[in-house]
Order: structure tokens, then C-alpha cells, then sequence
């Protein structure tokens, strides 16, 4: 029998496993031009979250008692489509299904001589684009600036600290645990770390770990964090909002000072954005990572959680910061 | 007698005439070198606010007991500098005070045979030159966009409006009573003029206005008015932060929704900025306003108030509104 994940109710708040359920279907067979996938790695990330909602948002809503889709990593386990052989592993965002059939539409063949595969799900996938546009592109760092990265030892926020580091700048990244602010210095060579659930006051931190003051903000989390950082930017700073994880689950408008005063007095830059806004760019993004990778500048961690019907509990335990890095279930 | 306006104390929430003094001092004499100002026009501007308070900022404090200063159109009367004549027409960042004396350093020569000398303080100078950099530099609307203008009826939001129009955007403006409703769409050719006084819902009243969202918003005001206007913004909007009026009085830090969801759903842009972050842009856009100015595709209002003394009640009156277009004191 062959598994799916779907999506049981539309979450209010904060999701719980009651939000999906398990379906067990007879295994699929491919038709001429089709290809048969097994999974191998599920991504879990923040922004599924917002698929849960009816909402009209830049992906389409999942559908109740459809599937629940990210990024996942398969090999082909038969082919009659002539571009794909047997054996091959490719990526794509399709169906949490232990196996699927696909047309091979929108799925890219990866190496995995060249790097283990769950890194295509992570420092080589989608994290690590979001970490080099967020910072690169929008940020647009020069050497000798200070960049402070939230959710710093995060999948994306370790690799936009240390693609900082690369470019010459000082990081100070803020994280939610001892363990995480040692690691975040240790294995991605930040240059401080705060972790703003002991802070006493958390401006201060930052002011103390930046004396030159704030001139990136690398934004994962929103919320208190981010207003403590806006208090400390510099003239000109330039402010990358990839993401809001404090805020996914609220039910409410989340109420904080304004921020438009500070823009305005700092002649500063917020910028938001979703990873597909740079399509275009993907290309010399990933080339440039795997660069660095191999040169031994780029290092990542990952959370691997074992077992298909894990993939739910593994999302949930996001929103509670349970994972190192790149969170991504083995199947 | 000389009279100069000063500073008399730093106010505390919104200012009232008990923090101007007039002083009287003996008439100045130009010294060689120097060159004597009789001033004909005072510009009062929302900004001046942020200088009467002792916090470091982009431009330094106002001392106590010194005189305000802002952008002044003087004649020069007496000169003992090759570089000016008498009888000369100059515009420059001086102080409030009837007669004095200068170097001639940071003036500008202005051609009153060009424009009336009002127009210096206005469209073609600091007010014209922020409608143009935020809106032109900042935003790059194109041909077919949905243009938010708020304080629209404004110095600097009238002539932005305008400037939307001549760029082909579809330019609806938010300002604050029927008479000013109706001199946007009948004087500046808005397209749609919005009371939010009036209107019952002002999101609703925005939505009406602008059927296909609004791709730039330049914000004046900040507030609830920013608010309203952000629920409506598309994808990849920009948004050009002029100033936050409602903002500059307010003793506390001012609360209200977190914008940076928006931000990042939409992958928007805000950026703040003060005109002179556009210093070496200035030529450029003095040259290009004052070419549709002349083509009579851009028109301004202004807000003549007479008599020197007058100055601290003219720019008291901007906070409630008083004002049309620029707001100049005639001396």
C-alpha cells in the first residue's frame, strides 16, 4: 500500500497533528510519458503554514482531504518518459505520498555525487536561495558592515550569516537558546550571538554586539526581535523580510510599534519577498553556493526526522524551534 | 531693529507659540567677504518639528535661545562678495530673522524672471524635489500602475499626484476635508480623491477607489491612513515613506499593526528617505519639473501667510491642516 498526507482541517492558530491525516492508497502505476517516484526527503518549512489558510496568497491553498505538498526529493523508480532513467534522483514540490507518479513537469534532476541529497532540500535548495537573494540581492552587503541575522540558526538564517561572514561583513546573529547561540559562533564563525530568551533587555544586547550599529537586517522571525533591531539601525540600513514566524500562527493582526518613523529617520530599505520572485536568478544563486560549499567557506546543519508519517510532527515542531538548520524527514 | 524668531523651549507633543521668542537685535552689517539678506519669503515645513527636540537626528538639533532656521528666499541688499549682486535673489537652509548676514556659502542664485520666488521654497524647490525623488528615484512607477497619494492636497502630495499623472499611472489621493477632496481631482487631475474624515470605512473607500490594488503608495502621513492603504497593496508594491505627520507630535511610541506580513506576502518594498539622500540628483529633477512646469502639465497651490512675525503660528497651523499646497510665510 502506498501512504498520503492530507490536509484533515484548516488549522485556526497554531497547527496540531489532528490537522492532518494518513490515507492509504493502492500503489500508483506509470503510463507512457509518466514516471514513477519513491520519496526520499520531505522538506518541512514555515511557509506551508500558510497554505493551511482558504487565503488567496501568492501559492494557491492547499485543498481539505487533498494532499500536502513541499519540496521533496524522489528517486525514479520507473520510467516511460524518455528524459528520465531509472535510478535517477530528482526535486520538485509534489504530494507528500511515499509514491507518486509525475509527468517529470517542473522536476530538476540533482547529483547526488556532489552533495548528499537532503542538501538539495536545504543549503543547495530553497533555503540556501533564500539566504543568498535575501542578503545579496536585496541587501546588497559590503565589507565591513554589520549584519544581524534573526532566527540565526535556522536553514536559512546560519547560511545568510555566513554568506555575511563571506562578504566581509560582522554578524551578530539572535537565536532562542544557549545551545544554538554557541553553535551559531562555533560551526557558522558568527561574530556574536544573542539568544533573546535570556537577553535582559534585548536592545541593549543588540546595541552592545553592534557598536557600529545595524546597517543589514537579515528578518526571519518579526515580532519583538525585529522591533529591538530597528531600534539600532543605521542611516541607509537595508532590511530583508523573508520571513515572520512569530506572527504565522496568530489569529489576531499582531499590534507593535510602528516602524514607519524609523524608516523615514534612517532613509532605510525594508524589503519582503518569497524565493520565486528571483526565479531568474536561481541558477547563479545555486552556482555560486556550491562553491562555496566545495571551497569549504559554506557549512550547514540539518534535522533529519526519520519515518514518512513523522513529516506532520516535524512541521509543528518548527513553530517551536526543535530543529538545528534545515529541518527535512527521511522517508 | 532686526527681528529674529527663537527657539524659547523644546516642546513636548505638539508645539505652541510659547516655544518662539522674538528677539530684537541692531541691523547687521556685511563685512567684506560678506553679503547682507533681506528676507522675503519663509518656508515652514512639517520636518522643523523633529529639530526642535534635542535627539540626534539627520540634521542637528535647533540650540535653546538660537534662532529657527528652514529654507528662506532672500534679496540680497548689501554685497561685499564678488559673487553676488545686489538686487540678487537667493535661496538657502537660513536663519529666521528679518535682516542678516552671510558668506554666501550653501546659497543658491534663483531667477525670478523664471517663476514667482515662492515657487523656490515649493515645486521647484525642497517640496517639488521630494514628490520627485520618492516618487521617480524611489518608486519607478510605470505607465498603467495604481498610484496611493496621502496629505495629497499637500506641498509635496500635490505635486507627486502630478507627477504620477504625467508618468501615466491611475493617481488616487487621501486627504483630509471635501474642499480638498475636490481641488485634487478638479486643479491636480487625480483620478479619484478620498475624504478619510467622511469616508465610514476608509479600507473600503480604498478598495472602491482603487479596483486593481495599488502598486505604489507614497505615504505622507503614516498612521491608520498608511494602514488602510496597505491592506490594498499588490504584489511587488513600492512604497515611498515621506513622512509620518500623524506621527511627529506623538510623545509615546506609537502602536498599531505589524506591517512586515504584508510586506513579505506581497514582496514589497518601503523605503524612507530625506531629499537630501538625493543630493547629486537635484539638478536633474529641478530641470525636470521646472520643464513641465513650463509645458503647464504641473500646477501647485500655496499658502501665503503675511508678516515676519506670523511664521511660528504658520507652521503651527500645518499640524491641523490649515495649509493648501506649500506653505510660505511673506515677510
Amino acid at each position: 500500500m502506498n501512504k498520503t498526507i492530507l490536509l484533515a482541517h484548516r488549522p485556526v492558530g497554531t497547527p496540531t497533528l489532528k490537522d492532518f491525516k494518513t490515507a492509504e492508497t493502492e500503489m500508483p502505476v506509470a503510463k507512457d510519458g509518466e514516471i514513477l517516484l519513491k520519496t526520499l526527503y520531505i522538506s518541512v518549512d514555515p511557509y506551508i503554514r500558510g497554505r493551511m489558510n482558504d487565503a488567496k496568497s501568492y501559492v494557491p491553498p492547499f485543498e481539505l482531504n487533498k494532499p500536502i505538498q513541499s519540496g521533496i526529493i524522489a528517486e525514479v523508480v520507473d520510467s516511460k518518459n524518455p528524459a528520465f532513467t531509472k535510478g535517477d534522483s530528482v526535486s520538485g514540490i509534489i504530494d507528500w505520498k511515499e509514491y507518486q507518479v509525475s509527468s517529470g513537469k517542473g522536476l530538476i534532476k540533482v547529483d547526488k555525487a556532489a552533495a548528499p541529497l537532503s542538501a538539495y532540500l536545504g543549503v543547495l535548495g530553497m533555503t540556501g536561495l533564500t539566504a543568498y537573494m535575501g542578503l545579496v540581492e536585496i541587501a546588497q552587503p559590503k565589507a565591513g558592515e554589520t549584519l544581524v541575522v534573526s532566527g540565526a540558526a535556522g536553514a536559512v538564517g546560519s547560511i545568510a550569516g555566513q554568506i555575511g561572514k563571506i562578504l566581509g561583513c560582522t554578524v551578530v546573529g539572535i537565536t532562542g537558546s544557549d545551545e544554538k547561540a554557541a553553535l551559531i559562533k562555533s560551526k557558522f564563525k558568527f561574530d556574536e550571538a544573542i539568544n533573546y530568551k535570556t537577553a535582559p533587555n534585548l536592545n541593549s544586547a543588540i546595541k552592545q554586539a553592534c557598536p557600529k550599529g545595524i546597517d543589514i537586517y537579515f528578518d526571519n522571525v518579526g515580532g519583538e526581535i525585529s522591533d529591538a533591531v530597528l531600534y539600532n539601525i543605521n542611516k541607509h540600513a537595508r532590511i530583508s523580510v523573508c520571513g515572520a514566524i512569530s506572527l504565522y500562527n496568530s489569529t489576531m493582526v499582531p499590534i507593535g510599534p510602528r516602524i514607519q518613523p524609523i524608516i523615514v529617520s534612517k532613509s532605510a530599505m525594508m524589503r519582503g519577498f518569497i524565493i520565486s520572485d528571483f526565479y531568474e536568478k536561481f541558477p547563479q544563486g545555486i552556482k555560486q553556493l556550491a562553491t562555496w560549499l566545495k571551497e569549504g567557506k559554506l557549512t550547514y546543519t540539518e534535522t533529519i526526522v526519520e519515518g514518512f508519517d513523522n513529516a506532520p510532527q516535524a512541521f509543528l515542531d518548527l513553530f517551536e524551534g526543535k530543529n538545528e538548520g534545515k529541518m527535512v524527514v527521511k522517508v
